[in-house]
Parts: C-alpha cells; sequence; structure tokens
C-alpha cells in the first residue's frame, strides 16, 4: 500500500457525476491472413483465460481519513475488467464510434484497479477493435497509450504469443533527478488540493516566477466560446485517420513541422465548425498543448506529470497560410522556451499552466485560459501487431471538463495519423462534423501549397 | 416546469457514485415466425425513426437553488435514448445478463429524462431482448413496467403497428383523495429530506403513532448479515424463470398464495446460499416486500408512493415446509393489517417503513430493518406481443443501495414467473448461484408436498 501523488489523487478528487476522468483509446487492428470467422471469439476466450496482472494494473484507490492510498486489489476479478463486446449490424464505424461514446461516459468503479479493456467484434469489413480505459489518476493518456504498446511487435508471429497489456503492466521506475522535480510540482500542488483557495497564493507564486522570469507565458488570451461550457456528462467520440505523406508535404512545403500542420489542420477545422454554428469568437482561439514534464519520456514511470504550452489557432485569419504561420510562429516560441527551461523555471511553468485544473476545481470554468486542449503523442513508426493482428488505428479518447468541452488528441504513426475527438454530446453539437472540417482544412492548406 | 415531489427527489439526492438509483427491466422476445435474419436490425431502424415522445419520458430533471423541477427537454434526442446493440458470440444468456449487469450499473446523464431503451440482438437462438432503464425518481419499478406494458398488445398483429413505449407514456392523473394521501406522505418526508437530523423526529412521530396503534409494527429484527453492507458501483445482474403450474401446484397443497411460494422459494435460496458462504444468521432473514400506497394500481399517476411489508423468511428452519408456513404466517398478518388500516394509519405505517431510505441517507445502513427487498409484480395473464413480438420473460432489474446489496423482483405471468436478482457483484460473491438455488428450494417444497 502506497499514498497516492498529490497529482493523481488530484484525479480522483476533480472528477464528478457529469465529469469522469479516465483516458482511452480505440485501436483498430486486421486479424491474421486466412482467420476463421469465429477469430475474435477465440481469442476473447483466450484473452479472458490470463491469471496474472502487473502493476498498475493490480491496484485499486483506498481512501482512509481523506488520504488516498494504492492498495493491492485482494479479489482481483479479470471478468470485471476485460469485456467481450460485438456491434450491431450493419457494423460500420458509426456504430463503433456510438458504441465508444457511450462507454467512454460511464464511470470505472472505484473498489477495483480503474481500468477495462474491451475487444469488440463485429465490425462489417472483418476488423476487431478494442477499447482501453484507465483512470487519470493511474496514467494520463500518453502514458497508457504506451503500457498498451508494450504488448504489441513489429513481428507479427511474435506478437501472437506475446500477454495481453495487464500482464506487462508498465514496469518503469523513474530516476531520482525527475522524481524530486516531480515531488517538487506534487507538494506544491498539495496544497492546492487540500484547499481550493490557495489558488490565490499559487497565482502569486506565480507572479513572483513571472517577475523574474519575464518570458515565461504569452500575453494569450483565450476568448469566450462555446467550447467553454459546463458539461453534460455523455460524450460524443469521434475518430478518423489522415495521410501522414499528405500532411508532411504541406509541413514541407509551408516550412512547419507535421505538427504545426496537425494544429493548422484543427484550427481550421474549428473555424468553420464555430463558423456554421454562428459562434466563431473575434479574437483567435488558445490550445493547450501538454507537455510532459519527464524531459526523458521513454524511462519516465507512468503516472501525471504534465503541463500545458499555449498556442494561438489564428482562427481570425481567413487565409490558411496565415493562420499555418501565426500557429507556427506561437508553437515555435513556446518550444524554444520550454527548451530552455532548468528545472526551476519548468516548476513555475508547471505551477502557471496547471492553472486550468485548479480552476475548475474551484468552479470557475468560465475563467479557463485555453479554449480547447490539442494533444499530439507520437506513435509507433513501423508496422505493429497485437495478438496476431495488425494495428490499422490508433485513436485516444481523452477527457473533457467543465470549461473544456473538447479535446482532441492524436497519434502520428508512418503512413497516417488517427485523430480522437472527444467532446460533450451536448454542450457541442454534431462535433463529428470536425471530422470532415479536418479533412477540408488539409485540402485548404495543400491549395495554398501549389 | 413543475415542481418535483419530495419522495421523487429522494430518488435525485440519495443517488451516488457508487449507488445509482434507477431501475430497469429485461425483456425477451421471439420474433414472428419466418422473419427474415435483418428482423432486429430493421426494428431498431424503425423505432429509431419515431418523432414524438410523451410525459414521463420527455422531461429532465432542472434544479434550481436546491429545488428540483421537471422540464421538457428543449432539444430532445431519441439517439441518446433508444440504444441498438449486440450481443458477442456464442450469443447465451450468460453474455446478455453480463451485458445488462454493465449497462445497469452506469449512470443515466441528468441533463436528459432519465431513461433508456436498448434493443439487443445476436442472441443463439434467434430471439431479441429488449432492456429498459428509467430512473426512479420518475417512475418505481412496477410503474416502469407498466408504461412499458402499454406499448404491448394480446393480439400479435395489432402489435406490431402500435408505437413505442415513449410515444404511449404513463397518461394518467391521480384520484384527488389518493393524491392528498401522497402528498401528506410526500410533506413529512420533504422535511427529512432537507436535514437527515430529522429522521430523528421521523423517529418520535412513528413511536406516537405506534402507542395509538400498536399492531403497527411487527418485533422483526432483522439480523447482520452479509447482504447488508456497504456496496460497490457495480451489479450482477442474473435472471432465470420458473414453471408458474409446479409452484401454484406446491401453494395449493399447502395451503398458501403464488406469493407464499415464492417468498418460500427465495429464502430456501438465501439459506442455502448463505449457508455455502459460511454466513447464515442465527437469527431467520427478514425481507421488505414493497407495497404500493395506490390501493387502485391501475389508475394511479406514475411515481413513487411505495411503503415495505416486513416479513420473516424463516432461515433458521431446516424443514422446508416448517419455513413455508412461518413465512406464510408472516406474510397473512401482514396482510390483513395492511387492508384494516384506514389513510391515517397507512401514513404512520408508511412513515415507520420508509426508514430504510432515511438510514441509508444518514449513512446508517448497518442499522437497516431489513435484509433484502424482495418486489412481486403482477404481471399479464395471456401472452403479449410488442412489435409482432412474442412476449417470453421479462426481467425486472431494480436496485440496491448501501445496507441493501440484493433485490429480487420478480414478474408472474401465466405461464412462468420471470425473476430478476440484482446485487453488487462485488460485496455479494456469484449471486447467479441463486437462479440454482431457486429452482432446488421449489423441489425441495415439492418434494416435500408428496
Amino acid at each position: 500500500m502506497r499514498r497516492l501523488s498529490p497529482t493523481d489523487v488530484a484525479f480522483l478528487l476533480l472528477e464528478r457525476r457529469h465529469q469522469p476522468l479516465h483516458v482511452g483509446a480505440l485501436s483498430l487492428f486486421t486479424p491474421p491472413a486466412g482467420s476463421p470467422p469465429g477469430f475474435a471469439s477465440k481469442l476473447a476466450a483466450e484473452l479472458a483465460e490470463s491469471t496474472s496482472v502487473a502493476p498498475p494494473f493490480d491496484r485499486r484507490p483506498l481512501s482512509r481519513l481523506g488520504v488516498f492510498y494504492w492498495e493491492d486489489d485482494p479479489h482481483f476479478d479479470l471478468a470485471h475488467h476485460f469485456v467481450h463486446m460485438a456491434l450491431p449490424k450493419p457494423g460500420r464505424i458509426r456504430e463503433l464510434l456510438a458504441m465508444v461514446s457511450r462507454v467512454h461516459s460511464a464511470h470505472l468503479d472505484r473498489a477495483y484497479p480503474l481500468w477495462r479493456v474491451y475487444l469488440i467484434e463485429g465490425l462489417e469489413d472483418g476488423r476487431i477493435a478494442t477499447y482501453m480505459k484507465i483512470h487519470h489518476s493511474v496514467v494520463d493518456g500518453v502514458s497508457g497509450i504506451r503500457m498498451f504498446m508494450k504488448s504489441m511487435s513489429d513481428d507479427e508471429l511474435h506478437s501472437a504469443g506475446m500477454p495481453p497489456p495487464w500482464e506487462i503492466g508498465s514496469g518503469h521506475r523513474p530516476t531520482p533527478v525527475l522524481r524530486e522535480a516531480i515531488r517538487k510540482v506534487d507538494r506544491l500542488r498539495a496544497a492546492a488540493i487540500s484547499a481550493p483557495r490557495v489558488l490565490r497564493e499559487l497565482q502569486q507564486t506565480f507572479r513572483d516566477a513571472r517577475s523574474q522570469h519575464p518570458d515565461l507565458v504569452t500575453a494569450l488570451r483565450a476568448p469566450r466560446s462555446i467550447l467553454n461550457q459546463k458539461i453534460t456528462a455523455s460524450r460524443r467520440f469521434a475518430a478518423q485517420s489522415y495521410s501522414t505523406a499528405r500532411m508532411r508535404a504541406v509541413g514541407k512545403t509551408l516550412g512547419g513541422t507535421l505538427n504545426d500542420v496537425v494544429m493548422a489542420m484543427c484550427a481550421g477545422a474549428l473555424r468553420r465548425y464555430l463558423t456554421d454554428l454562428g459562434a466563431l469568437p473575434d479574437k483567435p482561439l488558445v490550445a493547450g498543448v501538454p507537455v510532459s514534464l519527464h524531459r526523458d519520456r521513454e524511462h519516465a514511470e507512468p503516472g501525471n506529470a504534465v503541463t500545458f504550452m499555449l498556442a494561438t489557432l489564428a482562427t481570425d485569419l481567413a487565409d490558411p497560410v496565415k493562420r499555418f504561420e501565426a500557429i507556427k510562429g506561437s508553437m515555435d516560441y513556446n518550444k524554444q522556451r520550454f527548451q530552455a527551461m532548468n528545472q526551476t523555471e519548468l516548476l513555475a511553468y508547471a505551477l502557471g499552466m496547471m492553472t486550468p485544473g485548479l480552476l475548475n476545481m474551484a468552479g470557475n470554468w468560465e475563467r479557463m485560459p485555453i479554449n480547447v486542449v490539442i494533444s499530439h503523442v507520437p506513435g509507433p513508426r513501423t508496422p505493429m501487431f497485437w495478438q496476431g493482428c495488425q494495428l490499422n488505428g490508433l485513436y485516444p479518447v481523452s477527457l473533457v471538463m467543465d470549461g473544456i468541452a473538447l479535446n482532441i488528441t492524436l497519434v502520428s504513426r508512418a503512413d497516417q495519423v488517427d485523430f480522437g475527438l472527444i467532446a460533450c454530446r451536448r454542450t457541442l453539437p454534431s462535433v463529428q462534423r470536425l471530422l470532415d472540417h479536418l479533412e477540408e482544412a488539409l485540402v485548404e492548406l495543400e491549395e495554398a501549397c501549389v
């Protein structure tokens, strides 16, 4: 039994009936060539026979006198965590997204380890899907996807003999230096968690830090928008893949990175979506881009050590190239600053940037410093296999909260970039339209490149 | 917009993360003879095109300054409420019960009208299923099942042309006398709801009433048992049908009603289940049997006006016939008393009997006056059809709460009695064993009758 870090506790304390704080991922796989029709059922039956479980999949939260601990589940029950499901006919992606939207809306039971893996059959094209959810108090979304990837291999045959993700777990320990830095942040966050009024003190700390390091924050101010309302308990998940080659070509021509193109596509899509609703703010939208405090992500312990960079989406600019350049300038400025920071500066920066969570906790969700979260997770660069099946898509299913009703998280792989959009179903109508708008935004950039 | 009755509000206020307070029903249907394979998909597509909705399916709760109102949902969205699902292979009842267990564990979103209807395909025998859930603040379980029955007919062809349940709704108003009686209870409950400490005052009222009417309660004391623990958020649903003819034959031989046999089967099954776990209390278990305050149930408004009768389950008696007689004696005594009460006495009785909810609210779930809830819903006496499909089973899916981790609710129909057992999955291990124990208890009674 060990005490949760205050950062991890925050995700238990911030959780509300209408605001579950787990993250997930939807993956699509092609079964091995020549698989019999019952492949998915057989795989489900095999996985259900698993008898071992590794950290962090074996532990559940325990609250004693207001303090949260992780304890091993004394009656680990795989049938609670591994679920076999099927799509109704006709088994299109549409039915799959509707199912994930519903399942992602439901809370995890805190009496059990906070995760579930669903194996989904019944796609009309014969593929199978997995949807995995895990509570943000256990890992952040990026670490969760990395843990899942540990059960995959670039070798088809080898992958078929690998254990399921819950038998592999994380298996990493943090390095002492990083652990110390994370602890510092955690201690300061702990104060905030124990009493929301400490928000003011934290802001003072932040102001002090800023006076010593004047360039710590940009002057960005997020305008009010329909993206920043109180949310309901229902989610809409939308997902689609876009060609990495096309996106890289645009980036090359316009002198930016793949991520600059990602941001520009999101900006173009949001501009179109909000314009159609008559709800585009005059001032440009501000995106919050999660950045890990673990510089050396590969060897970091799973858990939460995430802060935000702020970037303009330049949604006030009608010209796609000018918009691209404004976004790229904002991203470049942020990256340079972030790279140059030492641990102390990073700490002060993190304190300032974690205000979305604090504001949410204090109920001040109208004062959100960002309009939308856009998160880019670097994915595998080679074809990957899980249980002998080739990975065709890996779509993050992140979380939304009061004041941030839309989250766009994507995984970039060799041939395609897999976008996962999660939104409050009621606050943001027909958010699946953003999928078409993302494609339109890419075409618009391509046409500007000619 | 109209204010919720305090009784209905209680089910919103008593709801917890681990304790959702909706009720449901699982129904099994045989499609019309000669239906094509795509029957379920076609039916789902047709139902999804419904464009009208009747009270109470059109209203959602709205909280203003601590007062709850019902308001019409200004953006009623059937896609949120009507869901098409499929069972994974092999599509046994086992997979169906696992699915219902999971779906019943999830909260309804209060931003929408508090109900959902699921159409489930993929049963290996070609049948289809529906699972309907509705919040207890809208209707109690019996009224919910009655509302669903309004969309069924005893005429197969006629049923195929009937609208779905949400287009029919309730369509009833209470009679003035009953409404007044219910209001009285509601007013007193309102006080309790506004401050749990009022529990003590209510208990005093109850003691006063008892001193004037000494026979208002039995001397039953529920022993402590594993059935009466704090629950988790996960549910296990188990369901099975038993022959009405066999049960009636036992009742006739032993001089009791069908309901006496129901109670005796539950008693025998619980005795076996608890004995196997080494957890049978020395003193007999006490069942709480919900009784409607609407004497004229057929013409009552949907909503909550329910109290409890207490009955011994005589689980200390090893002999099945002696156990049967003790249970029957307890039930007869209760029924006579209940029938003889005037409205004032009924009111005092209801006040006393609603203590389970109050104790739950006050966190005193260890002092529950009952061990288990057993509820008998009279069902249709003729074969019934829904959308052209014959009804084969109608299994209530009720609710559990801290202190009452098991609820057994059943619908008696012409040829079979459909038992639905809902339990906390973690608190009560392998509760599906009770299905076999119910059959064994019936056989035990049959053998004693020979």
